[in-house]
C-alpha cells in the first residue's frame, strides 16, 4: 500500500462517503431465516451487485438462488495476468433482530461514540465491507488491482447455507480461485489480531413432538394423557448427561483427540475462562469435565437447543399443545462426519420418544468442521499485511462457530483460505445492540489494502 | 313452562332472531389471554348490559375490573317477593384463538350443518346465552319471572380469574343469592345429560430461566455455558416421574381419598377410557398408575405444561436464549389448598435449577377445588327440568375443569350451585373449530325456562 492508498483511507470525506455506504447497505433488513424477508435479501443483493459495478468490477451479478433460496452476488476482476487470483467472500444475509433490548432500530443504522449500530454491523456486512473498500482504494487511486479478485456474497450463510453444495456444483468454476479472504470472525481484542484456523461444523435439526389431534382443555385432560411438552422436555433434557456430556451414543467416536503440547498452544493464544465469560454475564462456565472453556467451544463438539415453542406463554391458556416443536444445533469438530452424526442425534430422539407420541425430524442443514494449517504462503503474507496495520504479529486461534462456505471450498478447491476476522468478542453478534467499531473497520479497509499488495508475485 | 313459553321457545321467527343475536355475540374477540383484547372485552360486556335492558332486566351495570382488568356484566329481577333468588353466572371472555386449523375464521360465526362455529361458541358464550334466552322467553310470554334472578356475567374465567377474590370482596353483597345454576361445562352425549358435582382447583405458574445478560452465538459459546432452555427443559422434565406421579414432595399430602364404593358409582356415570379418548387422536391415554382416565382427570391432581417458548423457531437462528419461559397449570382436587400446593411445586423447581442460571416464578391465579353434594332441593328441581326436556333424568358425575367462581360462590356464599353443562365432549372448546350444536342449545333454553319454574314455591 502506497501513499495514495494511505492518502484514500485517511480522507476524511472519503470515510464520511463509506459511512453512508454502509448505512445503506446494514438498513436492508436481509433476514435470511425469515420467509417473509426473500424480496429485502433481493434487494440487498441487486443493491450489492450495483455497487461493485460502480467500483469497477467486471461481470457484476446476482447469481439467483436454488428453490426460491436467497441469491448470491458475483463479481470479478481478473486483468492482472500471470498474478494470482484472490477470493473474497461474506455474506449479506443478517440474523433475526427479534430479541428486545434494542437501544435503536436495528434496521436504522446509528452512530454512537464511534461505533456503528445495525444488525448485521460486525455480522457480517461490515465485515464484508471492508473487503469492497480495499478493492476501491485500490481501484480509485490506480485504477487496477495488484492481483486477480473475484468477490462471492452469500446470502444464506446465518441458516447454515442449506444450498450450498447444489449451488456449488453450479458455480463451482466460476469461483475457482487459488486463495481465499473470509472476515467473518472476531480478533479476540484490538491489540491481538487473530487468524481462524479452525471452525466447527454445523448441523441444524427441527424436532417436533406431536400428541393429540387439537390443543386439548388442561382441566379435563390434564393428567390423563402425555402431553407434547412435557415429552419434548424429556426427550431434550434426555440429550445431555448431569456433567455436561452429549448424551448420544458414538457421538464423540470421531472427534479429533489434541495432543498436550497443540492444547498448551492452543491455550497460549486463546481467551482466559474469565475473559471468555466476560460480559455474558452468567456466573460460571459449564461443559465437558477436563476441558477449558475455550477447549469447550472450539474443539469439542456441543449439542444446542436454539429454540422451543408450544402452546401460549402470552397469557395463561388452558391447553396441553397438540404439538411441540424444538431446534436444533450440532456444532461437531473434525474428523466428526456431519451427516452421521446427525443422524445418530435423531436416533438418540427417537429412542427417547413414548408410544404415545409421534416425533418428526428433520435435518435442515449440514456444514462440515474446518482444520487448517498455516503453512501456505498466502498465511505470511497476511502476517505482513496485519503487522503493518496493527503492529503486532497475528495469532493462529480456533473459533466455535461455522462458516459453510469455508467448509465447503476448504473441501472443494482444496485452497488455503485466510480466515480474517475484523470483529470483537464485544460486538453483540447474534444479539440485540449489534455493533461494529469504526476503528476495527478502517483498520480492516486498511489490512486487506496491504493483503491484496502482499499477494502480488 | 306453560303453552306460551313452549309456542315462543318453537317459533321459527324467534329462533332466527336468536341465532342472529347468538352472532353478533360471538363476533367478539374477547380473549382474556392477550392484553391488545381488552377494548374487545369492555365492547362485549356492553353489548351484553345493553341486551340484558332489552329482555326487561333492572339495574343492567358493566362493573369494571379491577387494575384494567376485565369488567363483569351485571343485571336483576327482584320482583318476586318471597321466592328464592336464583344467580345466573356465566362468562363472555373466550380462549386465544390461535391454534391453526380453523376452517371459518374464529370470530365470524358459522353455521354449518346444525352447528354454530366460533370461538366461544360453546365455552361459555353460547350456554350463557341459553340462560338469557330462558329469561327471554318468560319475560316476553308473561312480563315476569316465576322466582329472582340475579345475572353475573364474567370476563376472565379464561384465565383463571385472578381479580376474582378483590372483585367478589367488593361486589358480594350485590351478588348474594339463595342457589346458582352455571352452565359451562358438557354433558356426555345428548342422551346423557349431566350435572357437575366436582370441579377441579387450578393454580398458574409462570416460570422464567435467564441465563446470559443477551442471547448468545450458539457456534461461540455452544458446549461451554449452560443453556436456559435446556435448564427449562431438565426442570420440567423433573416434575414428573417416568411413570407418570408428580415428582413435587408433598404434592399428594392432602388428596381426598375415594373409597371403593364411590369409585364405583363415580365410574358408573363416567366416559369409558374408550369414549374418553376418542376424539382425542392418541393412541393411549396415560398417567398415574392404578386410576382409570376419567378418575386421572377429575379426582387426581395433575401438573400441566400449557405452553414454552424460548429462541427462534420459525427459522433456523444460530442463538443460545438468554431466557426461557414456561407456563404450568397445576389442576388441584380436594382437600389440596392451592397456594400451599403451589409453593411446593415452586420450591421443587428452584430446587431444581443450578447455579448458572437464575428461575423466576411467579403465581398468576389460584382457584379452589368443589365438592359439592347434592342434597339440596335445588338439585331434585334441576332434576325435573331436565327430565321433562331431555327425557331422563341427569347423572351425577365430575369433571376435571376448574370454574374459579363456582369454588369463590362455594367458599364465600355456601350456596348450592347446580353446575348444568349444556355443550357436548366433541366441540372442541379451547381448539380450532369450536362449535356448539343448535339442538343443545334450544334444548338448553327450555331446560333452565322450565328450571326457573321448578325452584319457585
Amino acid at each position: 500500500m502506497g501513499e495514495r492508498q494511505l492518502a484514500h483511507c485517511r480522507d476524511g470525506a472519503v470515510r464520511r462517503r463509506w459511512l453512508a455506504e454502509l448505512c445503506e447497505f446494514l438498513a436492508f433488513p436481509s433476514v435470511s431465516a425469515s420467509p417473509a424477508r426473500q424480496s429485502d435479501l433481493e434487494s440487498c443483493a441487486d443493491w450489492l451487485a450495483g455497487h461493485l459495478q460502480h467500483l469497477g468490477l467486471d461481470n457484476p451479478a446476482v447469481l439467483p438462488g436454488l428453490d426460491g433460496a436467497a441469491p448470491s452476488v458475483y463479481a470479478d476482476w481478473l486483468r492482472a495476468p500471470g498474478q494470482p487470483t484472490l477470493l473474497l467472500y461474506g455474506h449479506f444475509d443478517v440474523q433475526p433482530a427479534d430479541p428486545t433490548g434494542w437501544h435503536t432500530p436495528p434496521f436504522q443504522p446509528t452512530l454512537i461514540g464511534g461505533r456503528i449500530y445495525a444488525r448485521g454491523a460486525s455480522d457480517d456486512k461490515g465485515q464484508l465491507f471492508a473487503h469492497l473498500k480495499a478493492l476501491e482504494t485500490w481501484l480509485a487511486t490506480e485504477r487496477r488491482l495488484p492481483i486477480n479478485v473475484k468477490v462471492w456474497l452469500e446470502g444464506e450463510e446465518e441458516i447454515n447455507s442449506p444450498h450450498l453444495s447444489v449451488f456449488l456444483d453450479r458455480e463451482g468454476r466460476r469461483l475457482h480461485s487459488d486463495v481465499a479472504l473470509v472476515s467473518d470472525t472476531e480478533m479476540p481484542s484490538p491489540k491481538q489480531p487473530s487468524i481462524v484456523l479452525g471452525l466447527r461444523g454445523n448441523a441444524t435439526i427441527e424436532l417436533e413432538v406431536r400428541g393429540s389431534s387439537r390443543d386439548l382443555h388442561s382441566g379435563r385432560y390434564g393428567g390423563a394423557v402425555d402431553n407434547p411438552v412435557e415429552v419434548l422436555s424429556r426427550i431434550l433434557a434426555g440429550l445431555h448427561t448431569r456433567d455436561g456430556h452429549v448424551a448420544v451414543p458414538g457421538f464423540y467416536r470421531r472427534v479429533k483427540n489434541w495432543s498436550a503440547e497443540a492444547r498448551r498452544r492452543l491455550g497460549a493464544n486463546s481467551l482466559s475462562d474469565e475473559a471468555f465469560l466476560a460480559g455474558v454475564g452468567m456466573p460460571c462456565a459449564a461443559g465437558e469435565p477436563g476441558f477449558t472453556t475455550f477447549e469447550r467451544a472450539t474443539i469439542r463438539p456441543a449439542l444446542t437447543v436454539t429454540g422451543v415453542q408450544s402452546g401460549y406463554t402470552s397469557g395463561d391458556k388452558s391447553v396441553i399443545p397438540a404439538r411441540a416443536l424444538a431446534r436444533l444445533s450440532v456444532r461437531m469438530v473434525a474428523d466428526q462426519e456431519p451427516s452421521q452424526v446427525a443422524q445418530l442425534v435423531m436416533d438418540r430422539i427417537h429412542q427417547l420418544t413414548p408410544g404415545s407420541v409421534r416425533t418428526r425430524t428433520r435435518v435442515n442443514s449440514l456444514s462440515h468442521p474446518v482444520d487448517m494449517s498455516a503453512s501456505h504462503p498466502a498465511f505470511a503474507a497476511a502476517e505482513r499485511a496485519v503487522r503493518r496495520v496493527w503492529g503486532v504479529r497475528p495469532v493462529y486461534t480456533r473459533n466455535g462457530g461455522s462458516i459453510s462456505a469455508v467448509a465447503a471450498l476448504r473441501r472443494r478447491q482444496r485452497i488455503p483460505i485466510v480466515v480474517l476476522g475484523l470483529g470483537l468478542p464485544s460486538d453483540a453478534i447474534h444479539a440485540a445492540n449489534e455493533h461494529l467499531h469504526l476503528s476495527q473497520l478502517f483498520r480492516g479497509i486498511a489490512t486487506v489494502t496491504q493483503f491484496l499488495e502482499e499477494l502480488r508475485q
